[in-house]
């Protein structure tokens, strides 16, 4: 039903529907206020198993939600699809690619982040990142191509270049995707491709820390070591990625400079994160946002970045002890972001007064490794193995959007537990539209 | 496992998986041949869903199938995704893009049809096709778009082009593709999209016959017809386009010849379709192949275009009653494919020498035009309305490769008539790859 909100009631505008930005708009769904959600994508992507899709066990409509069907029972929160170009802080209003500009009495900035490269270019151009369902596809589409290659490829030297992955970053990401990449080349080879023999491929995680997992306690990325390489793995700790090629990966290890250069033609790239805001920087004539040392934007201790303007997420620099504080910023997860969205939620409930500055409670956090190994860590209580894996399950199940999306997820899991199968391995080349295009920005 | 063959056995290549090509290697399998199975893409596509891919009620996955998960437990079946650029017939090899030759025992040519537009680039370039699921695809990524583009319009007129969809063709294809936008439209318009009332769509079939689904009886033509216009359908008949541009369609009637223009940001193209083979017309020299009237390739009796290669499914002239006869040639459909699949499969287990020449069953031919109504005919008896849709729903779902598919097709279906929604409305705009690219061939 169409529902026409009265005049003169306080326009909120939230940028943004990750994780921070539809747990606002959910929170604000039959306050007394006009919410509009605005993102460039028509669908709320459940980023956590991006890497499923990447590796054909998942399909995009799994993982992904249309932002209309999330509030079509939401008489006061009304969706658009567009791009945000910039914000006019002095005239509260939004400008958008392609369409007039947007009033707000309150806006939230939680545009999240995407991939940063330090300023390296053919970084960006010869690695495939892992931010979207765009990049996830691409993804999954080169490397069952990179398989199909190898298994016609007739010179021994680049067959094997078809059959090595390197993947960038040692994070979360980095790991599930690893973890999940090696046990899909163990499904397919020698079975689906009898050309190609068990433990053909190579799979090289490179990590620029001396160790795996650095949001988490140091045994559990020592563990994440461990059951990757027990999974035909190299893990290389200290290394970092100099160059990168179409048909190479040039490393430089910490301690010693010389560079080493492994054949392949896939780099996934998960080192390097970034906030994603249309912000110009501050000005001497005081004009443009303040950003932290990782170019967040800095908030208040109620999570303002002056007044009427939140941020909350990925793009925002919360300090868990407060603004004030020297603490840490939190890190570019969900838990922080869906906390800070309800904050600012309950803030805007409040009448833009609230009582308490924000806090963040710390709910823990986990990765998984593969079949039955994933570890979690909530404050003291660290979990590792099948227990681990077991308490991975239920929470992203818990935490998927929509019924829809959580029967086939189960379904999917379920078939690829029993069957050793990854169901979705499709090579799909989609073509341009010019009509998607306008809608849907490029993710460089 | 990998099996390998014996030397000096029979080679046979099929090239392309499509229903004719994968019905004749599934009737090899265990034979005492070498099967190599050629195919651009890696997966087989149950076309007759396709649309509902394109109307956001199936996902990928659901109607396309690995090749080389079907043939993993056939030790003489082998895949291989190739695109295949000529045949050279005198030294028995099948050329491929990128690779060295294969040569062949025996060349079955099930290399399909593609989108045919009577030699008019504009509309091969301003419409959008449904042949392939990257086109699926590309249509459902385009529909979603307008809506979010009319929903964001202000000038009137603007709006009405971004929600005008027209489709030319009134053939199986486009009548069930009509009825599912159809559906879709009246689902989401009004509950997610309250921007845009209920009944603000316009959806305009062409068809340039003086009735729908040619292939069927008159009856269940006028039938369609009828049902199409009472979900709000405009179905033109004796009509033709005469010109496609980004912004509306002319059409022009067959009686009278004055053209009208219907603005309109979407052309669905399902009016032509043409076989698609490698293969260079007849020489003056007696070299190349000879085609039918419709450019299929001419076959004799025993579905053999020389000594050796056999031509089946679209690609192919089959006449019902024999090649000699002058019947009608076959539908391009998959009943006809299939069985010719297997006739060739059979001729090539008895060592090449048919017992029979090759005659057709005709078990029937239906089309779905939405929910609870469809139109089925198995020689003189018609099925039409709720019992059709019933028929439609089994039959299509027996055919269904694979159990995980038939499974979640059930359940999409389920969930689409229990819940009145389309689960999978997501604007994915996947971006190029060049490993991908030279792996998978463009469809124009």
């Amino acid at each position: 039903m169409t529902a026409v909100a009265p005049i003169f009631r306080e326009r909120v505008v939230i940028v943004g529907g990750g994780f921070g930005g539809l747990a606002c708009a959910r929170d604000l769904d039959g306050a007394d206020v006009d919410v509009l959600l605005l993102d460039a994508r028509n669908y709320h992507l459940f980023t956590p198993l991006l890497y499923q899709v990447a590796t054909a066990l998942l399909d995009p409509s799994d993982i992904a939600y249309p932002f209309r069907t999330v509030f079509r029972r939401s008489p006061n929160v009304r969706f658009r699809q567009a791009r945000v170009t910039g914000v006019d802080f002095d005239a509260r209003r939004v400008e958008v690619a392609g369409g007039e500009p947007i009033a707000y009495d309150t806006l939230v900035l939680a545009t999240g982040s995407g991939n940063a490269y330090f300023g390296n270019p053919a970084l960006a151009e010869r690695t495939i990142g892992m931010k979207s369902l765009d990049e996830a596809l691409r993804l999954r589409n080169h490397v069952l191509s990179c398989l199909e290659r190898a298994a016609q490829a007739t010179d021994p030297a680049e067959r094997s270049r078809w059959l090595t992955f390197v993947i960038v970053g040692g994070g979360p990401t980095g790991v599930e995707y690893t973890g999940a990449l090696a046990e899909l080349l163990g499904l397919v080879l020698g079975r689906d491709f009898p050309e190609l023999p068990p433990g053909s491929a190579r799979v090289v995680l490179v990590e620029g820390a001396d160790r795996l997992l650095g949001p988490f306690h140091p045994r559990l990325g020592a563990y994440a070591a461990d059951s990757l390489r027990s999974r035909g793995v190299e893990v290389l700790l200290s290394t970092f990625v100099r160059e990168a090629t179409d048909d190479a990966a040039v490393l430089a290890s910490a301690e010693h400079g010389e560079a080493t250069t492994i054949p392949a033609r896939t780099i996934v790239w998960s080192a390097g994160v970034g906030p994603t805001d249309p912000l110009p920087d501050k000005e001497p004539d005081g004009a443009g946002v303040t950003r932290s040392r990782t170019r967040r934007l800095e908030v208040d201790e109620h999570l303002r970045i002056r007044p009427g303007v939140y941020a909350i997420g990925d793009v925002a620099s919360v300090r868990s002890g407060g603004a004030d504080t020297g603490a840490e910023e939190l890190p570019m997860l969900s838990p922080p972001a869906m906390q800070e969205g309800r904050y600012v939620a309950g803030a805007i409930r409040s009448g833009g007064e609230p009582v308490r500055p924000f806090r963040y409670t710390d709910k823990g956090t986990m990765a998984t490794i593969g079949r039955r190994a994933a570890v979690a860590q909530v404050g003291p209580l660290r979990v590792r193995g099948f227990l681990g894996w077991i308490t991975w399950l239920v929470v992203h199940l818990y935490y998927l959007i929509g019924f829809r999306n959580r029967a086939t997820v189960l379904a999917s899991w379920g078939w690829d537990y029993l069957r050793r199968d990854r169901p979705i391995r499709l090579i799909v080349r989609s073509r341009y539209d010019p009509v998607v295009a306008a809608l849907v920005p490029d993710d460089s």
